[in-house]
Formats: C-alpha cells, sequence, structure tokens
C-alpha cells in the first residue's frame, strides 16, 4: 500500500479513547458527530460541571449519552476527587466504569476541582490497580504565577509555563508508574517528544494517547488563532514530528484520542478570554489520515512505514487492546480521500450552541458506513 | 528613594522610541493620548498600508499627526524598502527624517513588504551611517513554514518559530554592527534574555528598545488573551525577568519603546485570526511603573536599583541621547499612583474604530502635566 496514493480505503470502525462530549444542548449537538468522524467507542471524560465524582452520576450521564446516540459505546470515567474512596472504585469497577480521569488543579476546562498533590491519592491508585482500572494523566503541572517570587522561579529551576508544563510532569508519570507497577496509566494527549520518550521508558501497563491536531500544529499556529488553542498547547515542530514519528512507530505504546473539545463559538471569540480546546469529533479519522500525508510529503515519516496495521492500530486496535474492549459491532468504515468538505460552523436548530471546527472549510476524507 | 512606597513623583516628560499611531480614525482616536501616557515625544513606525517609503509621505504623514496633536514631537521613520536609494537616504536626512525601520518580511502587521534578504540593503545601511541616520530592527526572522520539509527543519537546526525567531535574529545585529560599526542601530522590542545579552555584546552605536508589556508578561498571560498577544511574542518569566534587570542596570543600552499597537476591537475579538499588537499608548509611563514594582516586590530587582535617574533615563533621557534630541519643551509630569483607572475601551464619537487597552479596567499610575 502506497498510503500517499490512496484514494479510497476501508478500516475497522475507530476508537477514540479521549473525547468531551459535555452535556445539555452541546451533548446533542456533538454526539451525534462521533460517528461522522469514523468512530462507533470511545472513552469519554468526566469534566463537566460540576465533575463526575460518582458512580451513579457516571451512569446517568452514560443514560444521557446513549439516548442522544446509541449506536456507539461509551466507557465513562470518573474525575480524581478528594471525595473518591477505595470503595467508590470497587462500586465503580462492579458497575462497569471504565477508569478515573486526574486533571492538575486550574490547568485547563473545567480543571478547578482538578489534583494539587498525587500522593493524596495513593490508596486510590492502589484500588485501580487492584480492580484493574485505568488512570488518565491530563500529564502538566500548574504554571508558576506570575505574582511569584523569584526564589520559586529561580536560577536553579525554570519557571513553569505552558512550554514546559508537559515536560515537568513526566517525573510525576514516572514515579507513579514505579509505585504502581500494574496500575494501567494513560498519559493523555502527548505533546512533545519528551512525553512519548517517558512512555516509552515505561513498562507496558503505561500508554499514551495522540490526538489529530496535536500532529499537524505548532504554537505558531495557535498563536492569533482561537480555533487552534487548545491545553496542552501544540509546542515546536521537533515536537510535532516527534509525534507523528509515534504514530507509525507505537509498536501499541500510542494510540487516538481526539481530545475532541467542543466550546460554543462565542466563548472562542466572544469573550474576553479564549477557552482551550479543538474541535475535532466529526472528522477525526480524516484528520490524522491528513496529518500523516504530510508527514510523508516532509519526509518526517517513511510512507512504506505508514502501513494498513499501523492505521488500524492507531485509530483502534491498539487503544481497543489497552482497555480490554472489543468492537463488538465489528463494523467498518470506507473512507475517501478529499470528498468530504469541513462545515464552517456545526449548528442544528433548536440548540443554544454551536461550534467551530477544526480546519474548518477545508477538505478532508469522506467517511462512509458499510 | 524608596520606590516601591512612594505614592507621588516627579519626572521630566517621557520620549516613547517606538510607537504605531496608525492614519485616519485610528490616528485621531490613539495621537491625543500620548500625552496622557506621559510622553510629549515618540519616534513613529512607518509601517501603514502602503507603507511610508518616500520623504514626501513621511512628512505627510507628520502633518497630519501634528494636525491631530500639536504638543507632541514626532520624530519619523522610512519603511526599509527596495525602492528605496542611498540618494533617499540623504534627502530623508536632509528633510529631518530620524530613522530607517527594518521589517523581516511577513513577521508582523503590515509586514509583507518587508526584509527578506539584508545584504539587499548595505548600501542604504552605509549611506545611513554616513548621514547618521538610525536604523530600527524588528529583530525577528521568519518562522519554518508548515509544510517545510525536514531538511529545512532538520535536527541539526531547530525550526524557527515565534519562541526562537528573535534569538535566531541576533547574529543578523551582530553582523551589521561589525558591518558598519558607526550605524546607530536600535533592537527594537528586545523580548528574551538573549536579546539584552546580545545588544550588551555590541559597541555603544546599538542600543534596544523595551515595551511596557514585555516587562509584564509571559507566554501563558497571551495564550488565551487577544489583548496579551503581539509580535514579538512574551516569552519565559526569565525572559521577562532579564528586561526587568536590564531597565535598571541599562547604564543607557535600553530604553523604553512602547510599541504600542492599536488594532480596533474586532480584529481582536471577531476575525478569526488575531491582530498581534498591545495597545499601551495612553498609560505608558504608569504601566512601565507598574512593572517595575512587581519586580522590586518579586526580588527580580533591588529597591535601591530603581534609582531616581534611573527612571528619567529608561523613560526619556537615554533614549533622547541614543536619538541626539532633546525635549525643547522642558516639561514636567506629576504622577500619582493607582489613581487612574484604565479604561475598558477607548472610543470616540464619530470615529470608526475603537481599542482596548492592555491590562483594561485596571488601576494604574495617573499623569498630570505641570
Amino acid at each position: 500500500m502506497a498510503f500517499t496514493t490512496l484514494q479510497e480505503m476501508e478500516l475497522p470502525a475507530a476508537f477514540d479513547a479521549h473525547v468531551h462530549l459535555r452535556d445539555g444542548d452541546m451533548a446533542q449537538l456533538v454526539a451525534p458527530t462521533i460517528r461522522q468522524g469514523g468512530v462507533n467507542q470511545v472513552y469519554v471524560m468526566p469534566n463537566l460541571v460540576p465533575p463526575i465524582t460518582t458512580v451513579e452520576q457516571c451512569l446517568e450521564y452514560r443514560a444521557r449519552l446513549r439516548a442522544i446516540e446509541p449506536s456507539v459505546d461509551y466507557l465513562m470515567s470518573l474525575y480524581l476527587h478528594e471525595s473518591l474512596t477505595p470503595d467508590t472504585i470497587r462500586a465503580a469497577r462492579k458497575a462497569g466504569v471504565t477508569g478515573v480521569k486526574s486533571y492538575p488543579a486550574g490547568v485547563t476546562t473545567n480543571s478547578s476541582s482538578g489534583v494539587l498533590d498525587y500522593a493524596l491519592f495513593y490508596p486510590i491508585f492502589a484500588a485501580m490497580e487492584e480492580e484493574d482500572m485505568v488512570l488518565n494523566l491530563h500529564g502538566e503541572v500548574p504554571s508558576t504565577p506570575s505574582s511569584a517570587p523569584l526564589s520559586s522561579s529561580s536560577s536553579s529551576q525554570p519557571a513553569i509555563t505552558i512550554l514546559n508544563a508537559e515536560p515537568a510532569f513526566l517525573p510525576t508519570l514516572t514515579d507513579l508508574h514505579a509505585r504502581f507497577p500494574r496500575l494501567r496509566i494513560i498519559l493523555e494527549h502527548c505533546s512533545t517528544g519528551a512525553a512519548i520518550a517517558a512512555v516509552r521508558a515505561c513498562g507496558p501497563s503505561v500508554a499514551g494517547t495522540i490526538t489529530a491536531h496535536h500532529l499537524s500544529l505548532v504554537i505558531d499556529d495557535w498563536a492569533g488563532d482561537p480555533f487552534c488553542f487548545c491545553k496542552p498547547v501544540a509546542k515546536t515542530p521537533e515536537d510535532r514530528d516527534a509525534l507523528l514519528r509515534a504514530v507509525v512507530h507505537s509498536s501499541g505504546r500510542f494510540f487516538l484520542g481526539t481530545d475532541s473539545a467542543p466550546h460554543d463559538s462565542g466563548k472562542k471569540r466572544g469573550e474576553d478570554k479564549i477557552a482551550a480546546g479543538v474541535f475535532t469529533q466529526p472528522y477525526a479519522v480524516g484528520l490524522v489520515l491528513d496529518a500523516l500525508e504530510t508527514g510523508v510529503e516532509r519526509g518526517v515519516v517513511a510512507e512504506a512505514d505508514v502501513k494498513k496495521e499501523v492505521l488500524e492500530g492507531f485509530l483502534g486496535g491498539w487503544g481497543r487492546k489497552f482497555y480490554g474492549v472489543e468492537d463488538t459491532r465489528g463494523e467498518k468504515i470506507l473512507l475517501r480521500k478529499g470528498e468530504e468538505e469541513i462545515v464552517g460552523l456545526l449548528s442544528k436548530a433548536g440548540l443554544g450552541v454551536e461550534v467551530v471546527p477544526f480546519r474548518r472549510r477545508e477538505r478532508t476524507w469522506k467517511v462512509t458506513w458499510k
């Protein structure tokens, strides 16, 4: 298969290991676009307002999502929070909840209830390891406050900004893996070469997700463009290229988690502070294929390395394997290159929100369900 | 003088060595705010549309500015462009034009006519050196295009992004200074510790300007905030702290050039791509004092180093000395701490533009003219 010359290909339906479906009107708008993107199984993030911290909330949320779009399999998660106990973890496992998502306090959308000190949660992690639940890490440390005295941003240790927040988190990943070696951990939305290396240095119980947009964006793209701004921010061209290489040389350690993060267009354009998040859900698989094609054209990845098993693995197989799930529907998708035009604005009559997608009005692969 | 305890101080009227006054309605809105900021003399940037490339355009532009606000002294500049000749430089000098501004092609607002190859302009620089005119450098190299093949962003040389665009330019500064050692050069809006070091490593014919906003902003501040986004972008806390130290240890090598860059609020909020520029003109002196106070509180600069001669020098004396001008008006300003509230939006009846200032609705020093 010469990947860049293919005009059409058939793949198993994809698994998106990191989605934000929100609730209410936004969920009504977004959940129906999952299958449009070539995906029939998703891992759902719990950062609603308030966050999902009980099994009951979690099951109710899944019921609401199923009511909107029943043809998708929703793997559910709890929000790591001090109200959680080892009993919650055991009950969650019994009820079919898949994992727990950890947000460092204050680094991204709806993370104000997040983690300040991981040691507090060791009993939770021990219970998760015991119950074989997945820990999903938002792998950034909070930025040094502007008002911090020089001693806390001194010459010995550089201050933390959104640029080095992920590399600064990696020792925590390594430490958690050493303490809980059987705990399945995912470093979500890897955005740096350093993150890729840190995941690889861990054992097979640790994996990383990579988004579609981090495979094409760099810092220049989001500076001045609200619709390319997300957390973690896209970094340097060298980092982006490390992510592209991680896709084709994954060996199952990295797989797709789009972190598709819808915000009403007013939160992206009209407000003073711009909400962080790139919305890719309706075009998830096509955007990954486009980024890989650019990677081949630029000489970052070899065409021969973009094998069918790489595409099948990154887009579904490897994520499903790590999560221990299958596509019980056994569905296939047919992709046709360049035949889909990304809409300028996603909206629906009667809903009070509308979302601007990534790469709006450009062309990508069209998904047809077989 | 214990700087941070002062509630009131008297200073000579300030000189702002880098202003964007635009033209038409925007100039009508902005030029009258120069004195509000404590400034009575400015160096005016030539990046209008089309850019100012002839002596006649330059003098006409100054006449329009004088008609709007006659109580300010406008030092004028030409836009470095291939249509310039050594004769233009000699005629410009005779007509009272002060300098020439160099924009690298495509890096900031209205720079599409900018420089691709500095060697083309050596005859111009030679004439400027002869005529003792000032060369103002926007010190960034263009970013590596996203589509560039890997060889041009290879492991030997990192790709250029808005983060390393200024450090990557510094060899050009050093080279131009070596070729034209008597040519007065200003590295405008220094934004990195590397830029400060490069200016210091040159002889006394080279100086640097520092903006008010780069003395307080870091990358986290402009990520997600259109009104803190400018080119060059604010960098790390270590870079910001190097700028604060450069102010108090300037020895005349660094002085205020606000790079106050007004854009209609629609270009900051409503459009898809956000215009680069932070608007500080009406509060120029107060914003510098506030940043220095925070610098003292954070332990970055010693209170004893914020001497009256430092404030007088950075805010006016050193810039005037480098430019070889004086405040012929001999005006004084009285500053009162915290007595000015920055407006939420600068607008004026009958004008088709409105501008959101930096740190809107916060308090700063109030300027009164004596």
